[in-house]
């Protein structure tokens, strides 16, 4: 792998938005996720219906499929591409922290996997944004690849964001 | 603080962008922080002058300077307002990491976290983007805020993004 | 009908960007209208050569065909799409209002009745832009789909806003 | 008010963005309203819990409030200004009707009636597109500006859509 | 001037958007020019009544108000604004082309010039755009600032997008 | 050609986005060249190591790939496309100029001259804004289409943006 060239870069050592136009067209999909950790308090407080956990999800879920169709924007060598389909889901990670789960799917030529890290990115500000009036310290951590299938490198899986155990 | 309310939320548990007309328009800035770990030969493609590394990392500071200024239009909740300065630095974490620190500022009536925070965030992902095809595996972790003055709720700073001790 | 699933909610009633993966691409269309009723005044100063009406019908005209290529941005479990065409006639419908029909068309998988309603909705809200300052009162009433083909559902044609009979 | 000007129109009868550097800073405040009517059937299935109307309204009301924001974008001659609240509000109205009640509000020298009523717009075509797998004939009516204060033109007030007595 | 630094780049040579926090906030305005040539019959097709000449120069004019709302967004260095007014002028330049003219104003702590600039390029790429089909060959030229006042530097005048001659 | 129709204008004369649902998905692309004039001095600071050269260039590089991606935003006639490929090229022209190359590509039905001219258009925009602190009177000029294929109007080749010598 040290041998290998960045594909962003051509022979100038220039940052363009690479050729894909003679890729071959398929089904791809990319799984990934964050987890956002906050004070016990804070998650009881969205967990808690008379506090309305809803519309903090809510919230996260829409701007996470809202971001992950602006990835071409806000990525500068992104391609544009035509996903259809983007799901988000938010779950409990222990007493201190949420876990966002995001998956992008098209049948196209590029892989999507900046669509879903994208997604779970931005989940995770809107979880942030939602909650710093309470609880300013929380980080967002672990934003990672979970799974992708569909392209030419074949599939991947990892089971968790922690770096791999081979490198 | 379980006793506070969530500020986006109004009386009927609705999310809305809150208001904040009346409040006084000071001076605010914000810092955050990523990091980005990946495999010690990625980093060394990226430092190694003849692997064009001031792209890589030029692409990824443009690119968080942009994503601050779109933040409102990526956070349901986040107003619009007019940052005065963006600055993104990026620089080598350890063997195997970056880190990425970012900078925003205005004079308005409300603080500038959620910019710095998905300024950073944005500059990540793109140093995701543009080292995907080398390193597939790369984390992206520990997004916080650093520093945050100018507001009602007075000078807020933390060391690190470890969750603070007296959690 | 009662017994129909939204398809935009998955098993645990969370809005989701539905896939769409595998359905037919195929050419769909789709003609919605709107209404803006106004002073017989205001309508005969956009009608009246001495009063500009070519840039009022044209900056509506333009801001609806703009809307519709934006409508996955305004609608948060949309899918982008590819139009192929965007279409938008504004027309006198009485002595008191204009109606804006819209057509919109693309060989893909997924309808864009979205897209002509969306075009219809802004080419009307620029229109009451363009005139408030003479007219404040007026209204944007009746935006509906009148037509669309070429989805699974088949053809669908109402000749009116006005809720059909059978209801 | 037949004599007056389109204050977008230029001496060429152009639209152009008009001037307001001059005019005064003051609070403003606009209040905007759209219906949309449905099959009984579909505002039960909204209403009713086991089916998740929680999402339904919440991704409308989201919308509404993005929306608000991009009212520069969408509508060609509007100003870019900083809103300092918005709101959006969802009510059944009848037995086949949602009501969307939007308030915009900021301290500048536009006023915000535009974007309370791109808000109220653009939240009802999301509650369509939610529901329009299973009521494809529902009908957007009814989008006007209820109220509006502080700019030079004083206090307006109307009580309902429907076109003025006056008139 | 060759001791001159450029205020985009920090102390380590990177592209910051740079700190305007503390500028004064003044009225500004900047007035710039873009020329498109084409073949005579070009021109003559536009400003031909029977052919639609109105929606050409139209839709340019439009195109270019547009683009100055979103110079922040296209130049990665430029502050967001205010503007509180753009015009868009596009008369016949000889036989064979066609100028614009655009003005930006606002009363704010940055210059306006980008915006004015990005506007006659956008109007000029607008003309190219609707003409094409029947003269592929045009050339959008000079391009420069005419005017700018109110800002640090004082007022700046020139003739012609011919470079100075002092030079 | 003075009997051509232009292709944006509808039986009535007006501007619309055209039907291109027919037409034929082949690979396309195009050349388009802007140049940017400047002092000498200026083109030095550039150039020279010690002066930061590399985000210069690099920002505009950028910049221009954003916006090859945004042309359908704001042209307002342009179809939404996938772009493939992006490249954009900045060299030294003389003593006191820069010349922009931008090459866009995709498979697709409408073709991408409007793409390439958009970012060369706003790479010198960028080169403007970077630098224009030393040199206001920088002068963007010739931004023309060098070469277009795969469209049914065949190839299309010019040596320099001077306009065509049959003309």
């Amino acid at each position: 792998m040290p041998g290998d060239r960045f594909t962003h870069l051509d022979d100038q050592g220039r940052a363009q938005m690479v050729d894909v136009t003679d890729k071959a067209q398929t089904q791809r999909e990319a799984t990934a996720r964050a987890r956002i950790r906050m004070q016990p308090q804070t998650l009881a407080m969205i967990r808690d219906k008379r506090h309305p956990k809803g519309d903090v999800i809510a919230t996260a879920r829409i701007a996470g499929i809202q971001a992950a169709k602006k990835t071409w924007d806000l990525i500068p060598m992104c391609h544009p591409l035509l996903l259809s389909k983007v799901t988000v889901a938010i779950e409990e990670a222990g007493q201190d922290g949420l876990e966002i789960l995001t998956t992008c799917k098209l049948k196209g030529v590029t892989g999507v996997e900046m669509e879903a890290l994208t997604a779970a990115s931005v989940a995770a500000l809107t979880l942030y944004d939602m909650c710093k009036a309470v609880d300013r310290g929380m980080v967002i951590e672990e934003i990672c690849l979970l799974e992708k299938s569909g392209g030419r490198s074949g599939h991947y899986q990892r089971e968790d964001c922690e770096l791999d155990d081979e490198r």
